[in-house]
Order: structure tokens, then C-alpha cells, then sequence
């Protein structure tokens, strides 16, 4: 718990899934913020939040939501962004600084920024750090530390506003950098989105072969398919309005992913071991790039843990026979 | 520690890398060979394990390592293991049992069952287990605990020798099954070969980006593609030897991936919202068998453990404001 004053007086908070959550709970921690007051679609999620006890009011409408704050965060898929821009643009108070945290933000930009009144700061952000799980219950404190929060202000955005933004980020853990949307898109494309699509594609092909069962398929996913699983795991609805936000870049990098994919299958067709090899030995110092920098842990299997060994003894018959 | 006689009296072990020194290290753990003796290609290798004291022996030639061993276990990579076998099939002992943990089992009956004499019993097999990491420092006994290990006894072999080698990977932790060679490399192409194939691709893809810096890409990797580098950093050699030997098996996989990764890319490029949805419904539930039949952690993340919240106080002229 952090006691210097807090940064903002009122965080609203639209929608309060794995990163709306995480921002109350890490926000309220840091004591970044005096009071939060949150909203989300569905009666059961605002009924969930209150009991959770993530805000201190948690209101019906956006419009309420956003009165009166100074920081107002919209958590929620990207695709409902602009009708949710709409519905807060005249509540907004004069000066507040609003944000978001899309996977995607060219499109937030342009669905957002034309419902906003001049006066308001509008800052988006993505903060690059999540689970396979979804929900108020998902989130946790400690998500965003030692993660990056990309922040993609317009041209002509207020320096202080989006620095303030960076302080607030900074004081949940994250580090920040800033960047025009348009790269923001194209990163993320490779980072994130199209590791994303992979693992939906093959998790659904393994899915449907006939000469593999589904049983199978489960008991011997530890060779390797059951880390796409996690993935593939992701909230749909975002995920929908990823791909549906980013399709240039998406099919680009997907267009550049093809051709290397069928460089490999020539390579395997032709019995090309010295390409394998190569392939596979450049690769292997990508991985230690991102653990030396701290974006993954350096254990192996990511850290899962192993049960204990057995403690049954062994059948009688098959004991060694005696020198 | 297991107070039951051993099941058997000598343990060669060809090959000491992840999986050999794993083997090693249960297999002493649970007592289930009165002595291990190892070898390894290299004389670095050898002395480490020597040096890790995983062998009661440590011999410097294949052929002297099966010497009076009752059970042989090849650990190497799947190209070598009939150079091997060739090397090692006029010194074994009537009775022996000879298998290996190749990830591929066609081509290892294929190259191995050759220079095996009469009277040696031929019991191929492959631990669906492993780390991306390698080399004699890498392996723990408990990496088999919950994991399946897949017999693929060639027709006519001896069941009393199938059974015995069941015993003794269930006392190491691992659940047991038995099929054809030919199906194996199917269900693994799936679940295994082809992830890995993919993995190799999408980080290289990565890796020769111009618009897109290196540095970009390992910063925010925690969007999904870092889980896909730790499948990418798996032993060249290894993986080399697994798609040259599986060849058809992962070619036809291959065929039906790019099948569905059109679908999906289709319905991008349409905006095709529903159809995307629909897929990405279907993955979640195959998430979910996998982590109900214990291949996997429910923990979200992989369990992947996260730093504190920072303790640093907030920059003093961002405060807000007095009320």
C-alpha cells in the first residue's frame, strides 16, 4: 500500500473483466486512485463486482459511471468501443483523461475519438499482459508488473495527460512505452495476435480428425499441442473483434508466416536436415532474449510443477532375479 | 525410496540428455534397478554424469555399456538409433530387454529391429514428457509423474518383456499404453510434431521482420508469442531427426492445418465475425479436457508466477487534486 496522495480523485472503470478487475484490485493497492466507481453490461457481472467489493460504486449505465471522474478506463472488446464512446462522450467532465486497453489501436482511435468532446484527453493504451481466463473473478493485482503498457496518443495529444498515464501505469507494475497506433498494430500483429490465430487454427484441427480421437488428442498433449490449448482458451468475443480490428496487419504478417511455413515443409518434404537444423538453432536464442529480459521465467516448462513420485511398490512377479 | 527387490539388475542407459538423466534419476529414486550403467557421445558428457553421479558406471563405448544389462534403453536422437543398434546388437544378453524413448516409432523399429539378435526382446517407446531444455543438468526424476509413456511392441513380441517394461515406467510415474508404431506417429504428429513445427515457424517469422525490431518482439511477448518460444527452443537435433523420420505423418497433419488456417483467414479477411466466434467457442472447451484430465494445470498462465506491486511512491506533481 502506497500512502502519497492518490493521482486521480475518481477512476471509472467500463467493463470489469480480467483487466478491468486487475485494475481495480492493483489500483486500489497502489492507492493511485481515491475512489472507483464501475459499470459493466450485464447485471450479473455488476451484481459479481459489488460482491467482490472491486469498487466503491458500481452503477447501471455508463453515463453514471463517467460522471464526475477524472480517469475513465473502457475495458471491454474492442468492438463495442464506438457505441460506448457515444453514450460517454457528453457525461465526460471537463479535463478528464479517457482511456482504454484494446488489443487494437488504430481501430480504437477511430471509433472513439469522434464521439469525444473537446477538453477530454483521450489517451489509449494496451496493456500487453493477460490470462486464458476471462471475468471480475480472473483478475489479480500483480497482472501488469514487470509487463509493458503501450500508450498510442493522437497527434496533438496533451503531454501532461499522457504522461500522468504513464505514471498511473507505472504504478501498477508496468513498464510503458509510446508509439504511433499504426506500429502498435503491426507488433502486436506478430506478438500477439497472430500467435493467437495459430493456436485456434491447430487446436481446431486436432479437434476434428478422424483418425485421432478427441482421448488422444488430451492424453498426449504434453508433447506440445496443450501449450497452444492455453491460448486458444482466450475470451472469444475479444478475440472476434481482434482479428475483425487488425485484418491489414493480421493478413500481412499471416502472408509473411505462409511462406516460411512452406520454406519448413519443403525442407521436410526434401529430407533437407541442414535447413531443419539451422531453422531450429536460431530460434532456440529467441528464447533466451526473452528471458534475459524478463518477459518469461527462465524455469522450464514455464514453471509447472510435477507431482511427487509413486510411493506403490512394484508387483511381485517382476522383480530382478537374484545375482 | 521403494524397499521392494529392484526389477531389474542392470539399466544401460545409451544417452544421457533430458530424458536418459531423468530415467536415470527416477529410476534410482524408486529402486527399480540394482545399477545403472551409462554412456554418452561425448567425453564431456560422459564425465558430467559422472560428475552428477546419475550411473554407477560411467563406459566409454555403447558396446560395453550393454554388457550383462538386463534392460537397455537407447536416449539419443532418432537419427543415430540404428548406427546404434547396429553397434550395440552383437554384445547384448539373451533375455535383454532393448528400448528407447523416440518421439518417432516407425522409423526406430524400422532401423533398430534389423541388428537386434533372436532372443533379445525389442520393446520400443516413447515418454510423452520433457522440458524445452537438454543435456544430463536438465533432468528430474519426477518428470514422468501423471505423463503417458506409449509402448509399440512389434507384432510377435513377448508380453511378459511388454509387461515388465510397463512395470517399470509406471513405477517411474508414468501412465502406460500400447499401440501400433503407425498410429503413434499420427496421434504424435498432432499433438506434438506439429506444434513444434508451427512454433519453429512463427518465431522465425518473427525474427526476419523489417518492419517489426527484435527488440519489439521479445518486449511484448507476453501477448501469446512467448509461450510459443519455449516449444521453439527445444533441441535442434532432435526436432530435425523427428520431421525427417516422420515425414508423412506430419505432412498430412500439415495438409489439414493449412486447410482450416484458409477457413480462418477467409473469414478475417470477409469479416466473417460469427464464423471466428464459433471457432474460437469451440477451442475453449478442448482447454478445458485437457486441464479436467490432469495434463495440464488449471492454474491460469500456466501458473506462471508474477512479481509484487512496486513499493517506489508515486512523483510527487501528479497528485490529485484537493478536494
Amino acid at each position: 500500500m502506497n500512502s502519497q496522495a492518490p493521482l486521480f480523485n475518481r477512476l471509472a472503470l467500463i467493463g470489469v473483466g480480467l483487466i478491468g478487475s486487475s485494475i481495480a484490485r492493483a489500483a486500489r493497492a497502489q492507492g493511485t486512485v481515491r475512489e472507483i466507481v464501475a459499470t459493466a453490461r450485464t447485471a450479473e457481472t455488476r451484481r459479481r463486482v459489488a460482491e467482490l467489493g472491486l469498487a466503491d460504486q458500481v452503477v447501471e449505465s455508463n453515463a453514471a459511471a463517467v460522471a464526475g471522474a477524472d480517469l475513465v478506463i473502457v475495458c471491454i472488446p474492442i468492438g463495442a468501443c464506438g457505441t460506448v464512446a457515444a453514450e460517454i462522450g457528453p457525461h465526460l467532465s471537463p479535463g478528464a483523461i479517457v482511456s482504454d486497453v484494446g488489443s487494437v489501436k488504430g481501430a480504437v482511435l477511430r471509433e472513439m475519438a469522434p464521439h469525444l468532446p473537446a477538453g477530454v484527453h483521450f489517451v489509449p493504451a494496451h496493456p500487453v499482459a493477460g490470462t486464458e481466463n476471462s471475468g471480475p473473478d480472473a483478475g489479480f493485482a500483480s497482472l501488469f508488473v514487470g509487463r509493458w503498457c503501450i500508450l498510442t496518443p493522437p497527434a496533438g495529444a496533451d503531454a501532461t495527460a499522457v504522461d500522468k498515464l504513464a505514471v498511473f501505469w507505472r504504478a501498477l507494475g508496468a513498464n510503458v512505452e509510446t508509439m504511433p497506433a499504426a506500429h502498435h498494430d503491426l507488433v502486436l500483429a506478430i506478438t500477439s495476435h497472430l500467435p493467437h490465430l495459430i493456436a485456434y487454427t491447430i487446436v481446431g484441427t486436432a479437434d476434428e480428425l478422424a483418425d485421432v480421437t478427441q482421448s488422444e488428442v488430451l492424453k498426449f498433449s504434453a508433447g506440445g499441442f496443450r501449450d497452444f490449448t492455453r491460448i486458444a482458451a482466450s475470451d472469444p468475443t475479444m478475440w472476434r473483434d481482434v482479428f475483425l480490428a487488425n485484418k491489414d496487419a493480421v493478413l500481412e504478417m499471416l502472408g509473411t508466416f505462409n511462406e516460411d511455413l512452406s520454406q519448413l515443409t519443403r525442407a521436410i518434404r526434401r529430407g533437407d536436415g541442414e535447413a531443419l537444423f539451422a531453422h531450429f538453432t536460431r530460434t532456440r536464442a529467441i528464447r533466451r532474449g526473452i528471458v534475459q529480459i524478463g518477459q518469461d521465467s527462465a524455469a522450464p516448462d514455464f514453471g509447472r510443477t510435477h507431482a511427487d513420485l509413486p510411493a506403490e511398490p512394484l508387483p511381485r512377479p517382476y522383480a530382478a532375479a537374484d545375482e
